[in-house]
């Protein structure tokens, strides 16, 4: 544990992850005081009465003050400015670190402005809900979901394994990478699905011959799943694009080719086709149940009387 | 209960969807007798293990003999051959039924080979998980899901009654279209989805720079619900998509067009754009969770210990 443990903690953004680090971060007993702060005076009173932070300040400034920890928890688009903010307050051999779903335009945006005598170590859980705010955070959100580290290649080692510590004492596992590699992997399992999800529900929304009412009613069959991905905060997947633009755009590029084969193999009535290409995706749900990244359970578990009527 | 009662209900297919119907029916105690038919010899001696027919028969034409519903559950392509096997068999006064994913082929398929003293609904329950075969059915899986019946024209209105009041006995709340109406509203709410679905996890099964493993591994980020979607049955989905060609073809061209002009409002970095677009799709998510249709839980409910980690 002593690699773990840090006096104080400092959670600039006290959001979904923001609150779910505190709330995780006291289950683990991972450090003495958790210090946070929120743009917003509501964010910030909801905050303090649900208690997950010791103590909830005025400024970003106060917060990271002592800290020997610093998780900045804001907007991809947000986190310059913020580090702008507290650059000045820093403690000597604090680790500053942030959440955000890009790490190449993090970086970017937040080392030119971060003093020598700190270390800086990106880091992005990838968990998360389509909820946001305060209120939707819970201690078990990073159990058993990866969190992958993107320090500098002059990053101080020892420093980066406080942090990969941390994180798994808050129910993470961990994995390193470069952030390039970072921001090209999730455009492909997060990103781009989203952008997709978004679309697909945009179209649904614009046509005027399927109604509301029937696309809703009859949602069960595919769609919903589309919806709940594109319930997710506006702001933050606004950011995600604008930030990892070039990976996005890459393999919305391959997507759109090979949406239209998949197209044109309809047209054409090129069934055996179809049934290789369906067949083949099949084995990477395989995989991903197998690597226990989700439920075997049919209907992702929501059908939980399964079984039950076998008895009548 | 007396317009839900038959005599004896004959199944021909007796896989996800026929072994739940016969479960179903069961539970609701909706016939005296259910026979069933599969393709193949593995599947009537799993059916005849698990008991879910009273009697499983050894031709599709055997089966239907003095039955008063039958229900062709056999992939969409498959409907017309199956129909012409039991044609010469069926008893007068019948009602024939199916529960394919399509419409308009199916009736296109079946009808021209009954005979005229049956009644024809085609009707499709929009109930469904990822797995197929004999084993993957239960009682509970139509419970306040859509059936959606797509009588003719000159459809005898009793009969339609019938199999409405029977598909409730099962569990299913039910609603009336034409098979057009059908085709398209699943276009947009199933297949296309599913289309998609499958071509970002094949782009995904593609990339060299990203490997198979790193897929899986991050997969939780919004991947994984592609990648339930696209583990979907091979031969149920090339049917689908072969027979409802004009309408997915449609779809699908209206979500390309839109998937372009998202992609360029990444490219010139219009955030605006992005936020007002992540922000409409909102909404058709509240509108699901408020009909029933799907849970609110965060990630589908699949993060059953949300909240404990407070009291930390
Ligand atoms: N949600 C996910 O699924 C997920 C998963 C992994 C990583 N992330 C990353 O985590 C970060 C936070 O996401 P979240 O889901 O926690 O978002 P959230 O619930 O919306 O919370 C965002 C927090 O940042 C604050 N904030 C917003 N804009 C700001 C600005 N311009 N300046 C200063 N503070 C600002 C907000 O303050 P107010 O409440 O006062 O507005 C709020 O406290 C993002 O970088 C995101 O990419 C999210
Ligand atoms: N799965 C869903 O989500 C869902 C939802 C609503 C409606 N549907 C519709 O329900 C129907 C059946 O789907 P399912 O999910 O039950 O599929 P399934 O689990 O794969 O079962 C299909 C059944 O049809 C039989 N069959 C397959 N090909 C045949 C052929 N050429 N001739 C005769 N019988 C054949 C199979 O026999 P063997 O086992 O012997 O091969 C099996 O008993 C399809 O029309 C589908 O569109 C499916």
């Amino acid at each position: 544990m002593s690699g773990t443990h840090f006096r104080r903690v400092a959670l600039i953004g006290l959001g979904l992850i923001g609150s779910s680090i505190a709330w995780a971060t006291r289950r683990a007993g991972a450090a003495d005081e958790i210090v946070g702060y929120a743009r917003s005076a509501q964010t910030r009173a909801t905050a303090r009465k649900l208690g997950f932070c010791h103590k909830v300040v005025e400024s970003p400034a106060e917060a990271v003050e002592d800290a020997d920890l610093v998780i900045v928890c804001v907007p991809v688009g947000a986190c310059g400015a913020v580090t702008a903010e507290i650059a000045g307050s820093l403690a000597a051999g604090a680790i500053v670190s942030d959440v955000g779903s890009v790490k190449t335009s993090v970086i970017a945006q937040m080392a030119p402005h971060l003093p020598a005598n700190v270390h800086f170590v990106p880091a992005h859980p990838l968990a998360g809900t389509e909820h946001s705010g305060p209120e939707s955070g819970f201690a078990e959100l990073f159990d058993s979901r990866w969190c992958i580290l993107t320090p500098l290649p002059d990053a101080d080692p020892h420093a980066t394994r406080r942090l990969r510590s941390y994180w798994e004492a808050l129910g993470a596992r961990t994995d390193e990478m470069t952030a390039e590699h970072h921001d090209l992997v999730l455009a492909v399992t997060s990103h781009v699905p989203h952008a997709i999800a978004y679309t697909m529900v945009g179209v649904a929304d614009d046509l005027q011959r399927v109604t509301d009412s029937e696309v809703i009613r009859y949602s069960a069959a595919g769609f919903r799943d589309f919806t709940r991905i594109a319930a997710s905060d506006p702001t933050m997947w606004r950011d995600v694009f604008l930030n990892n633009r070039e990976a996005v755009l890459d393999i919305l590029g391959r997507f759109a080719e090979e949406l239209f084969v998949v197209q044109r193999a309809i047209r054409t009535g090129d069934g055996d086709y179809l049934h290789d290409y369906f067949t083949r995706t099949r084995a990477i749900r395989r995989g991903i149940i197998e690597a226990g990244q989700d439920t075997a359970a049919p209907d992702f578990g929501r059908i939980h009387k399964a079984e039950k009527g076998r008895a009548g």
